[in-house]
């Protein structure tokens, strides 16, 4: 498919969070796969990076102004993308297109569901690209090639998919349809587990670090990986981990279970010890 | 310092265990850094492999072999090194520098104590350079450049610590010299610890995948880097643990105080929780 072909496809897009996942999108776009896009960031800052970095034509001057687009996508946490659609989603255009990108998809497809006029074709979205870096200066368009980009159904709308489909092959990416509860689900223990068990050992680190017998400058590169994610947005994180609380919980629920096993096996030697974290290891390398 | 005057100070050396630790000290010994290096690895396998990386000059046929060198180095997990110096530890020649590469030393230090007669130059030691991978295929001796080497004192000895100095330097990394009880306490947070959390993350998200609901494909780079370690050999993992048992059970307590802490984050609301993810990411990135 060409630039061309896409664009007509596409047809105008605004983006409403120009931060690291807004950014990506926006810069995924260039080269005339959409007609235009306009960004919109309540951080004028970041609004002015992410134009300068080229994810949009234009800049808009209130979160209202998005609605004039044939595809709105709110590249926003859960909190803001909810608070968006609560004010304004009553006054989108029938035939918009209306996606978001956050990683959790429950609240957001029953807030679409609420707040939409039925003739809005709304599809909730989670790229599975990103970094744990913040705003328009850590977006890396290259991790949306061949991406798994989910959508998750908000009504039973043909359109509303067909339309998303072609949106993320527009960004290079692949969709991938599912459940909105399958998604959080399966996020709660592929995304959400890794980045809470990566601010856990932070918190267990840093409070060891304040102690008189640490020594510093002994973690190493295993540390590092292991603490990548702590690395983001608290904001972010704790939006995500809140949208999604009733799979964190049971996630977090199972690990501190993985973790009562392990201690058990501690007390009862090398062997046995071994054994448990083969296992750990077969069925969470299958993943990958 | 040239790699002839190190030749001359560090003197003949054996390496027992050559895994990827013992390939990795033997392949930084090469250009003539000592005068003989000869392998013993009780895994036929993985001794010829080791040599044929360049890891030494010639393999033992016997552990007992090892004793005829200048300095010793035990390349083995806890349990191995214990055993080494249970079964050979009386033997050891007056003056031979005898050095581990062990990542828990309060057991491997008194253990020495114990074995070696007091006309041996032991120390402990544990290089904060490697990978989660297994075996000589997985060495990369320029992880040893400028990484920190404990060191860490088993009795009064100036001599020892001055010839593992010097054998460190040799490798090209840095000796740092502590008391073997700090180094398990730190190493159990910022080493030990996060070897947990990816286990327990691997084994909760694959546990997980067993569920109708999963949906494969989700795993991204988070959950790669965070259970990267859970991709080492378990055996490895298993002695290092139970070597470290009781600051491994503090550190996993600590762990799983936060995460109650988490939990009553997330009833909490994205608000708390944003400021509990931000005091953890501010401890635990004070470290890297």
């Amino acid at each position: 498919m060409t630039g061309k072909a896409r664009a007509d496809l596409v047809g105008s897009v605004a983006i409403v969070g120009a931060g690291q996942v807004g950014t990506m999108v926006g810069l995924a776009l260039r080269d005339g796969r959409a007609p235009d896009v306009a960004l919109f960031d309540r951080d004028p800052a970041a609004a002015a990076a992410s134009l300068a970095r080229g994810a949009g034509d234009r800049l808009l001057a209130e979160p209202a102004a998005a609605l004039a687009a044939d595809t709105l996508v709110l590249a926003l946490p859960v909190p803001d993308v909810l608070g968006f659609l609560r004010q304004y989603g009553g006054t989108v255009r029938p035939g918009t297109l209306v996606l978001d990108t956050a990683s959790a998809k429950g609240m957001v497809v029953r807030a679409m569901r609420e707040c939409l006029p039925a003739a809005v074709h709304a599809v909730g979205g989670h790229p599975m690209a990103g970094t744990e870096g913040a705003g328009p200066a850590a977006a890396r368009p290259e991790l949306l090639l061949d991406a798994a980009f989910v959508l998750t159904p908000v009504r039973e709308d043909p359109a509303a998919l067909a339309g998303a489909r072609t949106f993320v092959r527009a960004l290079g990416a692949c969709p991938v349809e599912m459940d909105a509860g399958d998604h959080d689900a399966t996020i709660a223990r592929t995304s959400h587990l890794p980045h809470v068990a990566a601010f856990a050992v932070a918190a267990a680190a840093g409070q060891a670090a304040t102690q008189p017998w640490f020594a510093s400058g002994l973690a190493a590169t295993g540390y590092r990986s292991t603490t990548r994610l702590a690395g983001s947005d608290p904001r972010m994180v704790a939006s995500f981990l809140w949208a999604n609380g009733a799979e964190v919980r049971a996630a977090v629920r199972e690990l501190r279970d993985w973790l009562s096993r392990l201690e058990s096996g501690l007390e009862a030697g090398p062997e046995r010890l071994a054994g448990l974290l083969a296992e750990a290891r077969s069925a969470g390398t299958a993943l990958t």
